[in-house]
């Protein structure tokens, strides 16, 4: 454990601009036996424990806002069962998401599920992350067979088995996976792996309009093309990319497609949706097979997020809006339409074939008028997403920043997630201040 | 609503043989308010309530073991929302998956969920209910955007949205999915929907053991071909299904395989796996494009239950483990030597793809002891497969038959279970004397 300055500042904030918060004392246990003793500690003492994994959240989760105990994972990095026969790993929390597939690819096996940052395999279970490629696999909670917890009042338990599915008892799983360590703590994840398909082919196309990048996209899945990955980039976060990594992709609103699978097939799926595209009135059209260089085109895909965020002097407000695939493109319009008429730089860039967005809105923390008028466009966006029925955030958790939606998106059953808080919980010591307000 | 004879008794059971239970009024709702007051009714007099949905029930979910209302939900028939191009609807639970399919089908969309027999939606949330296309959409759980529940208490809560994926609040969804009623009633249920494959083609082979079968099953899953259905059906139980529907299939141990999809990539997979199974040393591989042909292979597989069922002066006693595939061979081979052991008739056929099988152990009723000896090779058969990480049920619920194992299966999680439902129906009106002893 640590009370090292530098340490309480480093676990008081995450890749968010959320208010950052020190704790009092950092700890970092190593095995089950650690995280009990931790929870012993802060139910004598009656202090809170906020989890971290690697810091990459983006909406708060875990800032420890109450001050206490900070239980960091990263020496959590037990690769505890792997079973390449059943397509199964079982990992300490720690582990993160490139240490899991840098150990599992040479198996022919992969972990799909890819956020962007190498967040750890435990912080991608509390708050149901997802990414690029769940418009293909789904999203963490999807992967999700068990998970080892330790419960605020020392039980420990299993939320499932190693089986591929079942309909025994209470589905604990789901109901674990992205409660952002406010119902428990864990210990221990066992997922569902994924062969490496064969061949990847890559592609991107331009339109002349965000909308009609999302319109595209919708044909894509109703002809029900099993499209690894599909993402929109506007044309502000395509320049963005290109000033931040010195690529050269043409600074218009893009489609970037990963197809991937048995090789005959991907590359009559790429053949397909080529035409498609083109009827829908695409430009700019380009494949890569060649391994090196689809790489490149993800790597800057991935750097967005990093690119707007590291502008010197700027910060930058996201949303993280999921909405039913026929009202994207009129949100994805909405949104852009609320930016401009504020005057403000904005990017819209996310997982189209998931209904789900990112729009972030650069502004000048020293000017108090324009942080209020970037949230003013995320919270007018948000719901309008709700009001189609969508979510406040179909990726990032719910931390701080959403809980202002809880309400509105949930009604009644809110009530019931705080009971439910109430009954695994009742001293408030998990993760206070999260999801609920 | 009824106290008839004829209506009580045929809401007293289920297709199951466990023992009967008479409720004391059957209600027959057409709609949420019904609901709502006939949940009111219930807390005023103290009487409990468990929901009836097709009848098709296998481990006793809908007997009304401690009498009171039975609530029969076949008058609520609505398509309250259908959005084809979301690949969305939101049903009434009395609407049966064939009448959905029937709805959706004319657009070119489907509802792959498949349990054999033609269960309400409703029942099949309850349940979790999977079957044949489980290996390719994953079962019920996994198609559930949202749903509307009437609490014990009188609250209505939404569990979801309409957004494909979600971070926000507690997942709901999952937690009352596969709660067999146990937590509330669900009065509406919005599904994911897929589009209907272009091509589809049919084959079946035999070898010479159910291990066998399985073994090579499991090679189809390793090399990531995503076949539609892969099940297997033992000797014994191809002998049932050409003797009950006059078939004239080869009377050996069977795999039954099904691949969709784009007509190209189908037809490329079949050649796959017929060189596969070759290698596997399978006999008798025939294939089937034609439509007609194609329905009878099913059909036939999709009668084998009731054709155990239906033997007269017989009953049958089933298993519906689920295990990591890597135990499956073992475990089936584990399950026909039990049945020899004991001198009893026993069927082996299931869904190999998920590693998850039923055993149907056929006796005589007026014979205690053949009934002890059935009951004594599932126990031993699901006891083994807990142990080697998988789950007591893979499909069917726990109703009566499964609650002896709940405790070995979920160890200390099932007291959080016990205290979820004390929660959420503290009076336990909500199908009692089900999931818990």
């Amino acid at each position: 454990m640590s009370t090292n300055d530098t340490e309480l500042s480093r676990h008081s904030r995450d890749e968010s601009c959320h208010p950052s918060a020190d704790p009092s004392i950092v700890c970092f246990p190593e095995n089950r036996e650690d995280i009990e003793r931790i929870l012993q500690t802060a139910r004598q003492q009656r202090v809170p424990v906020t989890t971290f994994g690697a810091g990459s959240g983006l909406e708060g989760g875990s800032i420890p806002v109450s001050g206490g105990i900070v239980l960091n994972t990263e020496r959590m990095k037990q690769i505890i069962d792997f079973s390449p026969e059943d397509f199964t790993v079982t990992v300490a929390p720690g582990v993160t998401r490139k240490e899991l597939n840098h150990f599992i690819n040479k198996h022919g096996l992969m972990f799909p599920i890819d956020p962007g940052a190498d967040a750890s395999i435990g912080g991608m279970v509390s708050t149901n992350a997802s990414g690029t490629t769940a418009v293909r696999y789904g999203s963490m909670r999807d992967q999700i067979l068990d998970l080892e917890v330790v419960l605020a009042d020392g039980r420990v338990i299993h939320t499932g088995s190693r089986a591929k599915k079942s309909s025994s008892g209470y589905n604990l799983n789901g109901l674990l996976a992205g409660s952002e360590g406010t119902l428990g703590i864990v210990s221990e994840i066992t997922l569902q792996l994924h062969g490496i398909p064969e061949h990847t082919v890559s592609a991107r196309c331009t339109f002349p309009t965000p909308k009609a990048c999302a319109e595209a996209a919708r044909l894509v899945l109703l002809h029900d093309i099993p499209v690894m990955r599909m993402e929109l980039v506007d044309a502000v976060s395509v320049c963005e990319v290109n000033r931040f990594g010195d690529y050269h992709f043409p600074e218009k609103h893009s489609l970037f497609l990963e197809f991937a699978g048995e090789r005959k097939a991907v590359v009559h799926q790429a053949g397909l949706v080529e035409e498609l595209m083109a009827d829908a009135g695409c430009g700019d059209w380009e494949t890569a097979e060649d391994s090196k260089e689809r790489a490149l085109l993800w790597k800057a895909r991935h750097e967005l997020s990093y690119a707007y965020r590291h502008t010197v002097g700027k910060e930058v407000l996201g949303g993280d809006v999921c909405v039913p695939i026929s009202h994207l493109p009129d949100l994805i319009d909405y949104s852009r339409e609320l930016a401009e008429r504020a005057g403000m730089k904005a990017g819209i860039f996310g997982h189209v074939g998931d209904g789900n967005f990112h729009t972030l809105i650069v502004y000048d923390p020293k000017i108090s008028e324009e942080q209020e008028a970037a949230e003013q466009i995320l919270e007018k966006l948000t719901i309008r997403a709700i009001e189609v029925g969508g979510t406040c955030t179909g990726e990032h958790g719910v931390g701080i920043g959403k809980r202002k939606f809880q309400k509105k998106e949930h009604g009644p059953a809110l009530e019931v997630m705080k009971e439910m808080k109430g009954l695994l919980d009742p001293e408030g010591l998990l993760n206070p201040g999260k999801i609920f307000e």
